[in-house]
Parts: structure tokens; C-alpha cells; sequence
């Protein structure tokens, strides 16, 4: 029920995702998830299922509050059907922090994970990079960070399909000893990560200097959304640019094409959003502007990481403490 | 000495700043610097003095440690001229760290300055915007926000000449009570600052939501760097997309004079590069890449600042805490 474009986008999404391979269920309300259905071809219809929910998170409200309150609704609804086993993963195109809430609520976290992270993947001049944690946690600390490289290696290895991620730490430096004391600290405990480079600057993200940037969910949070606004920026500026002149308006019609296949590569929703990594299930919060291949590339990345059971080798590689018992 | 292209960019750039308001002293070594300026219009040269500097700090040592080790490097010296009155501004296109180390320790913090910050002037939808600190101090604290906010401020009205700024506290959400713990508490700490309008995010950088962006430095430094790279980063992309059909290449041709004409205009160099405030003179660190333009604007900027009183207003405005009797 939630996106600026539910829930058309998100039926004619799920409907070009499903298939006999994946089912899709879609939760929310009955009478008019069933009219946005109605005229879909019935070997496709066949693959989905709807799943009423009677409540709706709104964008205004707290999220973690709203969850609480409305456990009937369809973003907390969806994160209930994993925990008891009738889904594998949850989608939302919604309200981010509701998603986080519901998820962390319901989903609960992997045994041994401290916090979970929300990985996205960005484009960069060599490829996608991903960049952990945009957001799920405001403050971290040293220890977090280990945590955070190992769920977004694996997530780049298994879900991107890099075969040896390259893991650098988000600082303000090259050298170890650059950067916030905690940085600094965090850095002495990413040694051990297979695959880490080391530092990495705010530059090294559009160059794609690696794989995996791990950084604290503030920094992330914020690099994500000015990365997003740069991009749409600079665009707007050519456009203005360019419409300017008579000049240059016949040769923006004729580049036209190249950008707009050049949007299509570098446009981050052909990984489906941001994956909430740490909980016990594929968590995908997808954009609120997203159209329908957007919603099919979420519900797409997050079939991907149960086949690759991203789950389980988090579990594996992130074994619980041992002052507590395994839950 | 320092930057790419010294001495040449930057004894070409202080030969068009200089005039009858405004002499330049040249410091570095000597027989290098007489060479460069041979051939240049006595008129013009006379406005230009040498300053002989025996040392130099090479781009490979730690800043702070070779400024004390090099007290003869052009960078020491400039930032001597100032304290000794010779001087009212030092400008830079070298090691920045040094810059940095060398401003602190011979031009002084303003009495009441708690830690000096770096303003830089970034291009965004609604004009230039200026962040505050990008890269000064890798940790903060709440009550550094406050004088960080004035010095950004003053800076806005007084050199990029913005009437009333527009104050915004970089977080990940607009609600004050959004952000990591240091950056809520510093938000309280703000709500007195003029101009003050609460908590701005990522993208509003490139919107230019508000005239000054008050950060930390780690967060200030993460972010100017991923801007700056996403520019070049979208430029390349484009031009890639343009040059792979022979469409695009013909309307490539067309288009190229107004994308010109509008990178000119965002050109982050327009504004001199990045102001280390709080110290007692105007101290400005341009890029290492800086042509004699970007050189010539970055002398234009700290010359701007010290008619304008920039020091002085932040004396007036940060009085020294009331524990410590003043400087």
C-alpha cells in the first residue's frame, strides 16, 4: 500500500516478477488490490496471492511508533508473513522507517548480529558499489563495523555476483590513523575482513575504487542522499544548459537517446532499493517514486538473496558472542 | 611551491589579481619565482613582491609534522607574513594538511574560537552554498556547532554576499530530534543561531535548500569529496554515452559550448577554494589542480574577506568563554 505509486506500480511489479519459480503475496487492501488485478493474464494472476491487511502506515507518522500501534498493517503484516515462515522476504515501497521498524520487530535480528545495516548499491564508474550502512542506525560504535563489511561482502558477492569483494572504510583519509576516533578505532578492527583495503575517501564511491564501502549509518544516510540530489542536479543543469540555445537544443535531441540509456545503466533501482541486512529474512525497502520495474527489480534482488541463503551465511559467518547463549 | 601547476599557474594567477588595491607577496624560492615573472608587464609586476622561502613541504609528508620541521617552507612563511602584519591573508594551492597546521600555529585561533573549521563554497540548484566544516576536525563536539554556524554565516553574507543566510544543520532527517546523539544535542544548541532553520539532509546540498551547512568535519569532508567526484563522475558517464554513436557525437558537438559555459559556472574554483575560519587572518587552501584562474580567484576570496572585516566580525560575534580571561 505504500510508494507514490501504489498500488498499480506495485501489482504491475509484482506481476512482471512472479512466476513458477516465485510467488508473490501481496499484502494490503483486498477490494483494491483485486481490481488492480483484474485484466492481468491468468498464467501470471495464478502466481500471486493477496494477503488483506486493514491498516495503512502513513508517510507522516513515526515509523517505529506506527508499527506498534497498527500491527494489522500492511508493512507490519508483510515482515509477520516471513517470521512465520509463509514468506521469504518482505518488500515495501513505503515508509523506510516503518520497514526498518516492522522488520527488526518481527523478522528479529540474526543470532550474534548487533545491528542490523542497510546496504544499497550505487552506481560508479566501475560497476555498482555497495555502501553499508545508509541509515539503520544514527550511532555506531567500533565494534559494529566488522559486522557491517562482513554482511556487505557477502551481500556483494551473492547478490551483485562480485566473486572477491573489495571492502574499504568510509574515512577522510587514506593513511589507518585518518579519520574520527572512531573510524580510527573500527579500522584496526576490520583487519582481519577478507578483502579490505583499507580507507576510502567520499571520492572513491563514483570512482568505485571498491566493492563495499562500510560506513556508520549518519555518514551513509548522508552520502546516499547527496549522491541521489547531485545526480538529479546536474541533470537538471545540462537540461537548462542545453535547452538554452537553438544550438544546443538540436544537439540535446540528439543525444538524448545515449542519456537516457545511460540513466537506465547508472539508475540504483535496477538493484531493488536498500536491503535491510541482519534480520532473519530479505528485507527490501524500495523507493517511494518507484515504477514497476523498479518494484519487480526489488522483489527480483530480494528472490536472489534467499536462493543464495544470504541469511544463513550471515548466521554462519557472525557467530553469537560467546558470553550468550545462541538464540 | 605548492598545487600542480606552481609556480607557473600560480605566479600567472597572482599577476591577475594584483593592482593598485590589492599587492601580492610571492613565497617560495626566489631565482624560481624572478624566472616565472620575466616577460610579465612591469605595470603589473611592480604590485608583486618576492618573498624567499628556503624550504619546501612535499606532498608526501605528514602536514602538521613537517610545518614544524620546515619553519623556512613557503607554506610557514606565508602564514608568518600574516601574523607578523606583512601580510592580511595566505593563500595555498599545496599540502593541505600543512596549510592547515601552519595557520594554527602562526596565525592563532580568534580569541573564544574554539576550533577553526573549513568553509567551502559548493555549486548547487539555487546558487552557491557554503559547508562548514569540511575537514578541520575529524571529531566534534555539540557546542562546536554553534560557532562553526556564525563563522559559516558571516562568511555567506560577507564574502559570497548572501543578505540574510539561510542556516541548516546537516542530518539524516529534518525532525530536530533526527540525527546521531552528537547531532540532536547540537541542534539545541543552534535553535539561537540567526537564521537557523533546523535539520537539512544530503540532498540539499545540491538543492540549495539553504545558504550555509553546518557539519562536523568527518561527515563535511565525506561529503565535499563524494560531490566533488560525482561531478566528474557524470561528466565522464556522459561523455561515454555521447561518443558511443555517431548521433551523439554530431549533438555532442552542438551541445558542448552551453555544457561549457555551465561547468564554468558551477566551477567550485569561482569561489577560491576551501577558507580555514577561526584563525586570525584569512587563510585559503585552493586546489592542487588550480589553474591561474581558480589561483587568481582564491587571492580575489581572502582579499574579499579582509576588506569585508571577516576576522574582526568573528571576534565580535564569538566572544571568548567567560572561564578564561581573553587572549
Amino acid at each position: 500500500m505504500g510508494g507514490d505509486h501504489a498500488p498499480s506500480a506495485t501489482v504491475q511489479g509484482a506481476l512482471a516478477a512472479c512466476g513458477a519459480e516465485l510467488r508473490v503475496l501481496l499484502v494490503g487492501d483486498e477490494a483494491t488490490i483485486s481490481r488492480e488485478l483484474e485484466g492481468g493474464a491468468p498464467d501470471v494472476v495464478r502466481h500471486v496471492e493477496i494477503v488483506h491487511a486493514s491498516e495503512k502506515i502513513d508517510s507522516s507518522e513515526d515509523g517505529a511508533r506506527a508499527v506498534r500501534a497498527k500491527p494489522d498493517s500492511s508493512v507490519a503484516l508483510t515482515c509477520r508473513l516471513v517470521r512465520e515462515g509463509r514468506a521469504h522476504a518482505a518488500v515495501s515501497l513505503g515508509h523506510t522507517g516503518a520497514m526498518m521498524a516492522a522488520s527488526t520487530l518481527y523478522m528479529r535480528r540474526v543470532p550474534g548480529v548487533m545491528r542490523p545495516g542497510i546496504a544499497v548499491v550505487l552506481p560508479s564508474r566501475e560497476g555498482p558499489v555497495v555502501m553499508i550502512d545508509a541509515g539503520a542506525s544514527a550511532d555506531a560504535r567500533p565494534e559494529h563495523y566488522p559486522q557491517l563489511a562482513a554482511m556487505g561482502r557477502l551481500f556483494s558477492q551473492h547478490v551483485i555476483g562480485v566473486s572477491n569483494p573489495r571492502v574499504g572504510l568510509l574515512s577522510i583519509g587514506e593513511e589507518a590513523e585518518r579519520g574520527s576516533e572512531m573510524v580510527i578505532s573500527a579500522h584496526a578492527l576490520l583487519r582481519d575482513t577478507p578483502g579490505f583495503v583499507g580507507n576510502v575517501e567520499g571520492r572513491d564511491i563514483p570512482r568505485g575504487t571498491v566493492d563495499v564501502v562500510v560506513t556508520d549509518g549518519f555518514t551513509g544516510n548522508v552520502a546516499l542522499k547527496l549522491y541521489e540530489a547531485s545526480a538529479a542536479f546536474l541533470m537538471a543543469e545540462i537540461k537548462d544548459a542545453v535547452t538554452s540555445s537553438i544550438r544546443g537544443r538540436i544537439g540535446g535531441l540528439l543525444v538524448r537517446p545515449s542519456l537516457r540509456r545511460m540513466r537506465e545503466r547508472l539508475d540504483p533501482d535496477t538493484y531493488g532499493g536498500a536491503h535491510l541486512l541482519g534480520v532473519q529474512g530479505m528485507s527490501v525497502i524500495g523507493h517511494g517514486s518507484s515504477n514497476a520495474t523498479a518494484v519487480a527489480n526489488a522483489i527480483r534482488a530480494a528472490a536472489r538473496g534467499v536462493r543464495e541463503g544470504l541469511v544463513e551465511r550471515f548466521a554462519d559467518e557472525i557467530s553469537p558472542p560467546k558470553d550468550t547463549p545462541p538464540a
